[in-house]
């Protein structure tokens, strides 16, 4: 990377047993996650938002590679140097780049040998660690990517595989806990003003700073995410046919696109009582096979204008990202990528699982969509170089979510993180958490 | 209008004297706008988010019938009941109506047909203002939003006539003023807890409010717009190939639409000095008709992701909405629809037509974009009804614009106005005003 | 135009008396087909294939223009040298041309201004006519562009006007023959070798030509087109629904279209019997206004893939363009154009206004589909120059039409008449007659 | 099959051992096609009109299973039922299929599945070879149809890896013969009236037949097939910018495409003589990697409307089918898909290569465009059933080429032989030669 300048990324980072054992575990990782994938599975990309598998893995490769390998490590040459323009995502200081759209296209290089060049970078990267020269600062950014790569990869691999009539599974399925879940209920917040944004030294991406003052205004929030079975409410009372409840944008979209309810469901046409399908014979699809939907556990893949939707119809509101962070208490995961969760859990009275504010399931069940368009915060300015185009170039058109989502792995969880994307998308683990005026 | 309940939309309504003034003169001036025209021009529709003339015409007319006549005046009929579909913009309360992208499709009523339709609600408008009956509030409404359409009538036309390759000019030109423009400064406000939104019990679209604090932090904003010179400058750099400048979405925009300069900006390929085209042979289309493009004249119809960019390249931002309406004093217009203006003036140090705090062109040459998107204020609550449409279900993709242009009537600048586009949209007068952190 | 020589383009031309009637009467049809018209209908573009009736006016203008005042009559000079860009259609080596999508956003010039023009036109050919010089093979050629123009120009208009909810009347109602249908019947025509195309020295276009022979094997023609009747039972039977019964392209581009019926038909829900309704309540949008299907009507507004689904359906096929000319008698119309007819007669037997041999219907009710690409005899040879330009570059992707409809000008109804449109059209008068082999 | 009668598609089929050996030959020709390639290769689709290599593999299994094994063999039983939904191509009759342009979105069977798959397929069908029941006409009817998927099979996959800018290779280059091409001349032929059409008992597709009697007049046939050189020639006379030699239509997809060379020709900018690329630097794409230009060598990837003009530019035409054919002497190969060939021929004259008569290159190098569209036959019925579909409904819009090319199973060439594809596609080996009038 052209570095712009020696200032590290952040102040604090890992010491290098720590930054060592970071990179290893996150390489190792992913490549966990494919285990059991065919090279087909890994190779197809199914619409332009997601990428092959295969993608995932080579263009992770190369983030270190050309923004660690190529500018510290003396000597290190790429075995293909046609692989930096198929692999680079959009990165445009970093040099031209493969049609995004067409990368379902690119057969050659083959998963094995795209597996082959990840050793290869791992080899070189273990040189690099082992001489004391790492930059560690950009090591730990390319394995905070790499994890956003592994929840892209799942999330890629369920929209291809939802594809084939098929319907393939890719882990076996859990049998779901019989406990009931717990009832919602509100949660009072006092307005004021509060700290806002990652102040610490610590890892944590541009745009979740700079720390700064917002002023709140008192509010509620829902104790858990809001159901399937609420969601199925939505449905009974007309919800996706009433254009008085939606943004105009958002029922726009879901006249075009024909949605009458989540994605990844659909009506089982046999379905019915005794026979194990949902709620009106409604099934869904994850990763671990078709399902009955669950009316106990929260809804996931609805879009931001779903979302909006469904609150306007509960007499509620999205909170703002602002309201999400002030109220989330410290990070307690337990369904998280590396728990092999994959889908999202029930909200358990007395689980602990959310914060010890009494919020449920803030934490590894769905990202929950926030009422806040992603805009810089006041005084943001993006590092200099090719990583400036990290998240600062898409602060336009996307909708803030908080939290995190079955699919995320442990080390993303943070209040500060702040996940974007657009309110017509769906394909991610996205749900929604309800908010009101106090 | 199924009115909710027996509440005004505001409390200070006014006394029937002036109310009858207001819906006289307003009704009045939009007639003024069409002299001139044929019913030709006044027929066709050029792109969807554009209206024909006769539809801007007879759709003001309709609010009036469906909203106030209807529900207020005893025994009142309709011309024609099938005007209600084909007229009704998108008030999925007040019943079905006519696909917005066909509006140039209907030749029936003509013009005439329709201007006769006006009359007939005129003259019953006439005689519920005088029965003591009017309901103030929603009269009050009709014609604000008369003038909005005042406003997009000649965006809309503009649009029109620019695809004629004969160039018809809607208006005589106007020679230019030989003055200079003033040189750009900055005008710097401190941060704190500042108040925002209307507050009054005057009119005002319930987007406006709720009146709410907000926090600022120290800020400065330009004296003035940014002027087609300095536009012409940003070009020179290569300001459009540059994709570093760029929102990623803004810049997949330009390409895709080939933006090179501002909308309605050609390069005269026979210009040059002497021949009085414009910097670099650039010429510009106005309702005035082609003319050089001037230096020192606020730059127009651009989109807010070149605004966006601009900044970027000028090493500032755009202000919040929340800096812009603080820092915006009394309203001291000069520069509007009722003056004839048109177009922009060059911004004249000391003439005053800014806010008394040195901030030129505020009112009445170029909306200017914010950086802020166009969300509800904390509380807010669309009014129950169809009007409860007005501006609610537009509240997400799109940007705050503020101030007002020279087309804008006089009554519709107001400190707390919100006008909002998306961000690729440009046919509207659309300029911008820089700001940066103190 | 650049003639290539100073050979006619066909030999027998018309003495200069009966040539200036032509054009005068040419033209004055013109204009009594926009009485009642208001300039806002003959503004209008409904879709790429239309063109506006103000377009149709100009643009005939413009072809004497071009092709006969600028290189025939001394000191010709245009009254606006830019309408050579606005009003050419198609012919490239004529120059630059306006886009065809876009004819429809020129409000300027006017529609008094375009008259204003064709006045000028008129009265410059008036002078040539009169002058001994007048190349009568163009001004024929000019006459004979022009006549299809009206037809074009009804068939555009009435697509301008089917948009319209409230269904304008361009022309009164007439009433309906009482009279019975005649019955359908086959009529034999024995095998051979056949002359074919145009082969005198009168005025044909070029692509009737060259006159040649080609081979039929036995046939026969069934004696009337199919009418409405008919169709209402290949609608009952399924037809829209059976791929079997259809190319694959037609059941696709049926599909994707949604039709279920002819073009200009739909269901009035609240119709069936005694109230004027036609078959099944199916109702039809004519010139002359909103109609019930008249079941004894030829069918009209069908597509190439809805008439060939109906032949196979129907144990029939499509007759060749040669089979239909080798049984066209002479020309019996009495129901085009000039009559006033504006819609299909019934077929009556013994009425004589079909050929000689027993055939009905054959000119001036509808086009007929054939099942002949139109392709070019052996030996064409386009003419040099732009009027080369008038046929042969159209030849693929489009199906030949033999006959003439209702909106035919007598002129233009030939035994060797190659109407051509592509097979998913179906916004002119085009229907269908049985075939078999013999 | 749901067969519509016992009566055969065709009188004279093979002998039981030349049928089992015809079925193993082809299958294996299938087998020894994917030699070399990975899984990732024969999963990606990339555009409607190509499918994967898998689909290939699979479908024409499944064309066997669904025609000859099921309704044949008494007990089979498929291994996936729902292969039959995802393997069917467009054969209505034989049930619902998955959408065409999906087919590069099933991931899952994978190939090594597929292969299983085949081999059941085998294993079954050589049980029913063997059991004197086996339906000889349908199994000949599958051994074509899967010829007809091996050339398609290669077409398509040249089109996946056109699209990787590492340019793979699937068979290695192989030296270009040294040797000059024979000069162009001209064959005359006589016309009348000439029997055309498949007449004898053997194997050919329905759409061959019925053979019927065509009236010829005398004409020419280019005694080779245009060469890259010659294309060359045109290119740089300015044909692709020259509309007057073109169809509107061809001109328009020209354009919009961005047509400048034959498909899978680009420009190598470091090119030049001495470097080893073409003339002027073009190279092209082939299964044999990128390679220079090859003058001498037939034009290839040439869409119809390519072609068609080309051939007025050149002062000539394209044949009709009837002219190729009755023209076409005995098969005389040597460059087809059993030689290994993969690339068209130089033409050498005295090589004996084309017919006795003279002509050069008929059979094995590129598909002749000819001027004809693909249209029934005289006395044309499909037969009834799912292979009913085999052709019939795709007589529209398509133009007819004859011949074959290098990629052409040795049995697939035939003088009746009517290959079809629409005339804006050229991702097969498409050429042409000239004809003239005589």
């Amino acid at each position: 990377m052209a570095r712009a300048s020696s200032r590290p990324l952040f102040a604090e980072t890992l010491a290098p047993d720590r930054l060592a054992a970071l990179y290893r575990a996150t390489r190792q990782r992913t490549l966990a996650l494919i285990e059991g994938l065919a090279p087909e599975d890994m190779t197809v990309q199914s619409m332009e938002d997601a990428s092959p598998t295969k993608w995932h893995l080579a263009h992770t490769s190369w983030f270190f590679e050309e923004f660690v390998l190529r500018p510290h490590l003396a000597g290190y040459a790429s075995p293909d140097e046609r692989f930096a323009f198929l692999f680079n995502s959009y990165y445009v200081a970093a040099g031209p780049r493969f049609a995004r759209d067409r990368r379902g296209l690119v057969t050659r290089p083959t998963v094995a040998e795209v597996l082959d060049y990840r050793a290869g970078v791992d080899a070189a990267m273990a040189r690099l660690l082992d001489s004391g020269e790492a930059p560690a600062d950009l090591i730990e950014l390319g394995c905070h990517h790499e994890m956003q790569h592994q929840e892209l990869l799942l999330t890629d691999l369920l929209h291809v595989l939802s594809h084939n009539p098929l319907l393939p599974v890719y882990r076996a399925p859990t049998p779901l806990a019989s406990v009931e879940a717990a009832p919602a209920g509100w949660q009072r917040f006092e307005g004021g003003i509060v700290e806002i944004g990652h102040g610490g030294d610590s890892f944590a991406y541009d745009c979740e700073g700079p720390r700064h003052q917002a002023l709140l205004r008192p509010y509620e929030l829902a104790t858990r995410a809001v159901t399937c079975g609420e969601w199925l409410e939505f449905m009974a009372d007309g919800g996706y046919e009433t254009p008085g409840l939606w943004l105009m944008d958002g029922f726009a979209t879901a006249r075009r696109e024909g949605w009458e309810a989540p994605g990844y469901w659909w009506r089982d046409e046999g379905g019915g009582a005794g026979d194990g399908s949902g709620d009106g014979g409604w099934m869904t699809f994850s990763l671990r096979g078709p399902q009955p939907v669950d009316p106990q556990a929260p809804v996931s893949h609805v879009s931001y204008y779903e979302a909006e939707a469904f609150a306007r119809w509960a007499g509620a509101r999205l909170p703002s990202e602002f309201e999400w962070e002030r109220a989330a208490g410290p990070v307690q995961p337990g369904n998280t990528l590396e728990s092999g969760a994959l889908r999202p859990r029930r909200a358990l009275a007395g689980s602990g699982a959310g914060s010890g504010d009494g919020l449920l399931q803030l934490w590894g069940d769905v990202w929950e969509w926030t009422g806040s368009s992603y805009l810089p915060y006041p005084g943001f300015r993006a590092p200099e170089g090719a990583v400036g185009e990290y998240n600062g170039k898409f602060m336009v058109n996307q909708f803030v979510l908080r939290g995190g989502s079955a699919l995320t792995p442990r080390d993303q969880l943070r209040p500060t993180y702040r996940n974007f994307f657009y309110p017509h998308q769906r394909w991610q683990m996205t749900g929604l958490r309800l908010a009101r005026d106090a």
